[in-house]
């Protein structure tokens, strides 16, 4: 079911300085910045390995990634894994007692069709689910 | 100098019914259960791709994982990258202004040399450094 770890997202108060932070400090390469506006972010990905980091900043007060700052300060909001397909997956976590955010996948960043699934049935990780498009 | 995402670490109050929920819930296989005395951690090690998923549960009352779950609530503790030598690192980032929880590398789980990196000085992630030993 699960392939491998598409992203891990981090939500951050400036997206601008925390692309400064992960460029000198760490030394990854920023390589796209995307606005979804449905979604209320824009984000900033680096590849590492066969994965990357997706930082997130919310662009108005009721994004979700500003009320969890406001909650729980910044850090790391959730690990995406990817999937061959979002919605028999969602149909076989709802089976088996899992909270859904999202009952249909719908567009996320990268040309992925997404679907998240709620951290209090998860022990406590918000999960994303993505399948590949093209 | 990051070659990869090692591994993502995963605070839970309970292992035995989070391997139970990583195994049944989301497909994936437990391949080593290891307990760290120094670190009053137990750990549950899931492949993902080429990373890992590491589930701790703390051990005793003054471990981290449980201060953590006491002050956050369980979910996503920290990121581990790979590194070629931890030790450069550490002084890379403390050149940088990095705050450094270890100042040297010491061992860790599964043969790797480790040390950790405030979350005060990276965005609010915990970052674990890991170096191969053999």
């Amino acid at each position: 079911m699960i392939k491998k770890i598409e992203h891990i997202g981090i939500a951050v108060k400036d997206l601008k300085s925390a692309i400064e932070f992960y460029e000198k400090a760490l030394g990854m390469k920023c390589y796209k910045i995307e606005e979804v506006e449905s979604q209320k972010v824009k984000t900033a990905f680096f590849k590492v390995g066969e994965t990357k980091i997706e930082l997130l900043e919310g662009t108005e007060p009721e994004s979700p990634i500003i009320k969890f700052i406001n909650g729980k300060g910044e850090g790391i909001h959730h690990i995406a894994y990817l999937v061959d397909d979002v919605q028999n997956t969602l149909n076989d976590l709802k089976a088996k007692g899992l909270r859904l955010i999202d009952e249909r996948p719908r567009k996320g960043t990268e040309g992925f069709n997404i679907a998240f699934v709620h951290p209090s049935s998860t022990g406590g990780v918000l999960i994303e689910l993505c399948e590949e498009t093209k």
